[in-house]
């Protein structure tokens, strides 16, 4: 697939307590190609054993976390910046979703940084003031609270699906699709079938059949699998002719 | 916001370790609007301290929480089932991103279910065979696996984002979709009748089980078709057992 790079994202936690969140962060920072993480006065150590535990293969994001006293250190060389928020401020300050207003950070030529509050808190109304952007994650009225670390990686993912170099996944080469007349091939014989177990009658053949050719064609069979179906129909008329040495081969 | 409610939608996870976990997934389905969790086979305690911790006020999703032994069970009374996977298995099961494939969950009239694996282990081949498709979160050649609860996090905020584009009127005449436990008995049923008539052998009939699984999965049938399915293989069991009678209702 091809390389995500999302390099010029800094992901900026002000306050994060929770050192298990700070290590899921840089592990799903990791998955989603991002590797910036800039903590504004951690509360926990973001070197703990816990935190590189949540890590695994992201150590290396993990160890290269800068920290920062302040945001806006945080956000020296920025030029754009989105804040998390659960509420919007003002009315020129509306709440977008991430779909919409992430891709905004991505645009080539810029360092951007995404901005997440702390556990308990979110972000004051000060820290709110160095973001241009505000996005919210919906969620449900039951309980509209997410956890900092899932927050974050909902954001890392919806950041690396705007990529623009986004492929599918790995895939491999699909089966060849069956000529339709292999698959005439097997109504005719699969009909010639039923017919003879008295499962479908002269007059009743067409109109079942035509929803068995509705299933199979639905289901759009390559090649190998019309082979396989007309296998087993074979396989079948043989058995009924030799009934005993059908059911001695078990 | 508009009332989320995704309460159709099974959240399976097989043989979970994690109860860190367990109890992070709670809290993010009771976020994203989803109430439905089964655990196969756990290896960590749902209710345990930990996962009450992480769950948070997402404790009720915890303590319902459905505990089965086999992955069928999990799935009893579902019409549809993704897995997620990490590689292709086969060129007739692609692998698809879960923006494209998790809305066909959420389908109304469905019971749905979206099942992960382990987080050692993810799903086995014969854990796959249960679902009709298949998504892949993309992720960076950095480090492809993600934390379970970030892959559940990820896919539970696609399928409530995918919710709002679900108020297109009730399309008419579908047929009811097999429930897959009905289809599970026509496999069955299938299977043996192969073994009798020698198309399948003991040491062949996984393989060879697999690839009709996955063609019959692809075509989705309805209640009608697998009733129609199963017709036909009892209709041959019994030419078998008696040839004559059979080849004279012609």
């Amino acid at each position: 697939m091809a390389k995500l790079c999302l390099d010029s994202v800094r992901i900026v936690l002000v306050e994060p307590a929770g050192a298990l969140n700070v290590g899921s962060i840089a592990r799903i920072m990791k998955n989603m190609g991002l590797s910036q993480l800039v903590l504004v006065n951690p509360v926990c150590d973001p070197t703990s054993e816990e935190a590189r535990r949540m890590a695994v293969h992201a150590g290396d994001v993990l160890a290269a976390a800068q920290i920062v006293e302040s945001l806006p250190q945080a956000l020296i060389g920025c030029h754009r910046a989105i804040a998390t928020a659960v509420r919007q401020r003002s009315p020129d300050t509306p709440l977008e979703h991430p779909r919409t207003a992430l891709p905004w950070l991505i645009e080539p030529g810029f360092t951007t940084a995404l901005i997440f509050g702390s556990e308990d808190h979110g972000l004051s109304n000060e820290e709110l003031q160095y973001a241009q952007r505000f996005v919210y994650i919906p969620s449900s009225d039951r309980y509209t609270s997410l956890n900092l670390a899932q927050a974050v990686a909902i954001c890392c993912y919806e950041l690396a699906q705007a990529l623009p170099l986004q492929d599918s996944p790995p895939s491999l080469e699909t089966t060849a699709p069956a000529s339709l007349d292999a698959l005439e091939g097997y109504y005719q014989q699969l009909e010639a079938l039923l017919l003879e177990i008295g499962y479908l009658h002269p007059h009743t053949a067409f109109s079942r059949m035509e929803k068995l050719r509705r299933f199979f064609n639905r289901a759009q069979p390559s090649e190998l699998e019309v082979a396989m179906l007309r296998g087993m129909v074979r396989q079948m008329e043989w058995a009924i002719e030799h009934p005993k040495k059908a059911t001695q081969t078990e």
